[in-house]
C-alpha cells in the first residue's frame, strides 16, 4: 500500500496543512505527518489544525516518537522525531 | 490514583529528565510529560532521553495531542498541547 507522508520543516504551518488536505482530497485514507527536532511542535499544530478546522472526519490514529541519528559534516547527533498518523473515519 | 505529571517549559531539557526520573524512583508506575506550544519538541526529547539513556525499563504507553485555548491579557489564542504517558514495564 502506498504511504502518504508529509514532512514538516520550517515553512509556515499552513503550507503543510494544505499538503495534508490535498492528499486526503486525492483519495488517501491515511496521511502520516513526520517531523524532527524543533519542527515537532509544528507537526502537532498541523495535525490539530487539519482535524479541528478543516477535515472534521479525520482523526489521530496513532502517534509514535523515536530518536534518530543525524550525521553532520563532522559529527553525529541524536534528534527526536514524531510520526502522527491521521486517518479518515 | 495520584497522577504524576511533569510540565515541560523553557528550562534546559535535563531539568525535566531529572524530574521524571525522580518521580519514577519515588515509586511512580506512570509519569505524564505535558507541554504546550514550542515546548512540545522538548517534551518529546525528555521522553526519549529518559527511556533511551536512563530508564530502559520505561516505555511510551500513550501519546495524546490536543488544542487548548489560552487567554492572554486582551485576546484568546489556540495552542497545541501534548501528553506523553511513560510507564514502567
Amino acid at each position: 500500500m502506498e504511504e502518504h507522508v508529509v514532512f514538516v520543516g520550517n515553512k509556515p504551518v499552513m503550507n503543510y496543512v494544505l499538503a495534508v488536505i490535498t492528499q486526503f482530497n486525492s483519495g488517501a485514507k491515511e496521511v502520516v505527518v513526520k517531523a524532527r527536532g524543533r519542527a515537532i511542535s509544528r507537526a502537532v499544530d498541523v495535525a490539530e489544525i487539519v482535524r479541528k478546522r478543516f477535515l472534521t472526519d479525520v482523526d489521530v490514529k496513532d502517534i509514535q516518537i523515536a530518536t534518530e541519528s543525524v550525521e553532520t559534516s563532522d559529527d553525529k547527533a541524536n534528534v527526536s522525531a514524531i510520526e502522527i498518523t491521521l486517518a479518515k473515519q
